[in-house]
């Protein structure tokens, strides 16, 4: 008893109240956590896409990019070149808005693919580095959000923007899009009946997980009636180099008077997932407020990786690099949707994308992508259901399909028994 | 007024109420900021210690280690065979916890250190990785901490902690410590009053910032507290191997048959911490709340600086590597400590440390150590006043010196002009 005695007066009435309740030794631990995470679980998916990394399955459920893009030799002549001219300050502590050369190579980067849109002139102070795109969104979650706050996305949108943003309470409205982005009107409406909205988070380029890219005109859209109601807004850009047909169009952050864009780039989709190395592009009132808690997070984001990211942007030419890459998704791709019309149903829908990594896959209304998933489970290959991209609505009938990491040989299998997998589902739809 | 009436609907009265107030367009950037960060502010220190990088000035403010002690050369050969054998992997995504050959290499390495004194034997799944040790204390605020919740920290203790503590709105109670380590008495007063006590935080080894090392029978005395109230304690241990002289001492980690202990372990110190890298190992219930949130904040800690870190274990002897960087240390330390002896006034004092970075100077009591550091700009010498390291308190007659990244001439020069500084403002006193 005394210990329990001892426990109450130190942690207060909830721990009294527990341990009533329940008759047994009180779990202390468990108690004492924050009240989000003790709210938060993991997905019941991961124990489900953990499965996938077993090699008999064909997993099309990552984001992935192809290993056989890694520039490996750049890398490591990379790696050596920093050791011998960088290497002291390469591994001592560094600034929280991460290394000003670095930084100044991405402002020259932008500056080259995005002025001739009109983007306002970047220098490295224009911009923080993050430790991957996801630490980005993970520090704008913190910088704007209370509990209850409100985050307009797409609808569907990214689920790890949606986890990142579920720490800090957040909750979402949908806003619904069609083949050429997020509608307008939809988001007018919502912002005029809308109370707390704090940002608007959106991927306009070959978003994850539809593939789908906005029109010029509906960026300008969208950009005017943003600037109107000076939300901020959140442009997840991962996937924007990776365009394998047609034209570049301009990013948000070129049509954007008041700075209210925060844009996010990273070197994981285009260079090196493995490195956690990304940026962000904002006004100095938000980058002052995120690198507050940059350093308070971690700090800085290694030295050494920045200097190497730095170094072969100035040996190498990256542009090539991912021209190189756009080669080999944009032959993926177009495996996979051959292998698509092939096995699948007509009645099945899905996208075409003109770059990034994913395929979103449209069933009929009725149909629920997690029961797909445990069978297709059984025949062997995996995909992501589409509801955690829904962080309101939850539909069932949707999933994403990743074509960049597999090879021909497993998308055409995989697809195969996709198929198969469709074709023993739709039976006891009947 | 459109756009006012616009912003109005759709973010709320809050902006009403301040629009009305200014009678100026309102600012929409600063008030969609949450309530945290809206309230934190960068320390008024960052700008006089911004100063300090400048070259005229000998700073004793960082906690920057001697770069002569960075092993260039191995890890330039690492970093060759990183990706000459695993090249792939280690610049592909990896796990949230971590590099799984990394941490049984910690683990190892860590039961070879600390088995003897009874430490329970570790695997790669009693640990995850993080981006530095600050990341840790990053993740371990959130997976604990609602608003107004309370720390137990050492007083002083370590400003990055609190920090990281700050951004989930915590409350501090400072524990009196002595020159053995923190009171248990002190403690168990505090936890028999004090509600919402979340964790107890504590440097046992070196603390930063006073240097000191708690007694074998104060670990004793204390863990046997923590076991009977049943208390998660943060046991942050950055310098514990950089001892110059004495015995080792056992972890609390080894003195813990409740696993409540959360040990922080980290290469910043002992390797380089431009890698970012360390580890924190954890009763399993609270390392999967640790996995969750890190998922969400960065994914996982860079691969490729994992790998590196595994290879380095592997291919040469790190403990062989801390013990030559132990060696200058204690000569730094011993060059600080006598100039300290020549040039400062016999009522001034100041720590014998037997390891780590860092010496605690005590002013006497009605002095100021921020008014003594613009003093000492002036003269270019450079410290961290003690305020910073008392959440609650606050003192101001104290200051921390740093002794492991200057050479010989620069501490004996910067003590010198130390010396002069605190003559002066003696003066000011009389």
């Amino acid at each position: 008893m005394r210990k329990n005695t001892l426990t109450r007066k130190n942690n207060g009435y909830i721990i009294v109240l527990i341990y009533f309740k329940t008759g047994k030794e009180v779990d202390i631990m468990a108690i004492c956590f924050s009240k989000i995470v003790t709210e938060m679980k993991a997905s019941e998916l991961t124990p489900i896409l953990a499965l996938t990394a077993r090699p008999d399955i064909i997993s099309f459920a990552g984001g992935l990019p192809a290993e056989e893009t890694f520039p490996l030799q750049e890398l490591k002549e990379t790696a050596l070149q920093v050791m011998e001219e960088n290497g002291k300050e390469a591994l001592q502590y560094g600034l929280a808005a991460g290394d000003k050369e670095l930084r100044g190579a991405i402002a020259d980067r932008m500056n080259g693919l995005y002025g001739h849109f009109g983007m306002r002139t970047l220098a490295a102070d224009d911009m923080m580095i993050v430790t991957g795109s996801q630490q980005g969104l993970d520090i704008i979650g913190r910088i704007f959000l209370d509990k209850g706050d409100v985050v307009l996305v797409e609808k569907p949108s990214y689920l790890g923007a949606i986890g990142a943003f579920d720490f800090e309470g957040a909750n979402y409205v949908e806003v619904p899009m069609d083949k050429e982005g997020m509608i307008p009107d939809e988001l007018e409406k919502i912002l005029q009946t809308t109370e707390r909205v704090k940002f608007i988070y959106v991927i306009p380029n070959f978003q994850n997980p539809t593939g789908i890219c906005w029109s010029k005109e509906r960026r300008e859209k969208i950009m005017e009636i943003v600037s109107r109601y000076e939300i901020p807004v959140v442009e997840d850009n991962p996937y924007g180099e990776l365009r394998m047909e047609g034209e570049a169009l301009p990013p948000l952050l070129s049509m954007d008077p008041k700075h209210l864009v925060i844009h996010s780039g990273s070197f994981s989709k285009v260079l090196a997932p493995g490195m956690r190395l990304a940026w962000v592009v904002a006004n100095e009132k938000i980058l002052s407020k995120m690198t507050l808690v940059k350093s308070a997070t971690d700090l800085h984001t290694s030295s050494l990786i920045q200097r190497e990211a730095a170094m072969y942007m100035k040996k190498y030419n990256l542009s090539a690099h991912i021209k190189e890459n756009c080669k080999l998704y944009k032959h993926r791709r177009d495996v996979m949707l051959d292998a698509l019309k092939t096995n699948l149903p007509e009645y099945i829908q899905w996208t075409h994308p003109e770059g990034g990594l994913f395929l979103w896959i449209t069933l009929p209304a009725d149909w629920d992508a997690r029961e797909l998933l445990m069978m297709a489970i059984d025949k062997k290959v995996a995909f992501v259901p589409g509801d955690c991209f829904f962080p309101v609505s939850g539909k069932r009938n949707y999933f994403r399909l990743n074509f960049s990491y597999n090879n021909d040989e497993r998308i055409k299998e995989g697809i195969r028994r996709l198929g198969e997998t469709i074709k023993t589902y739709a039976e006891t739809k009947k």
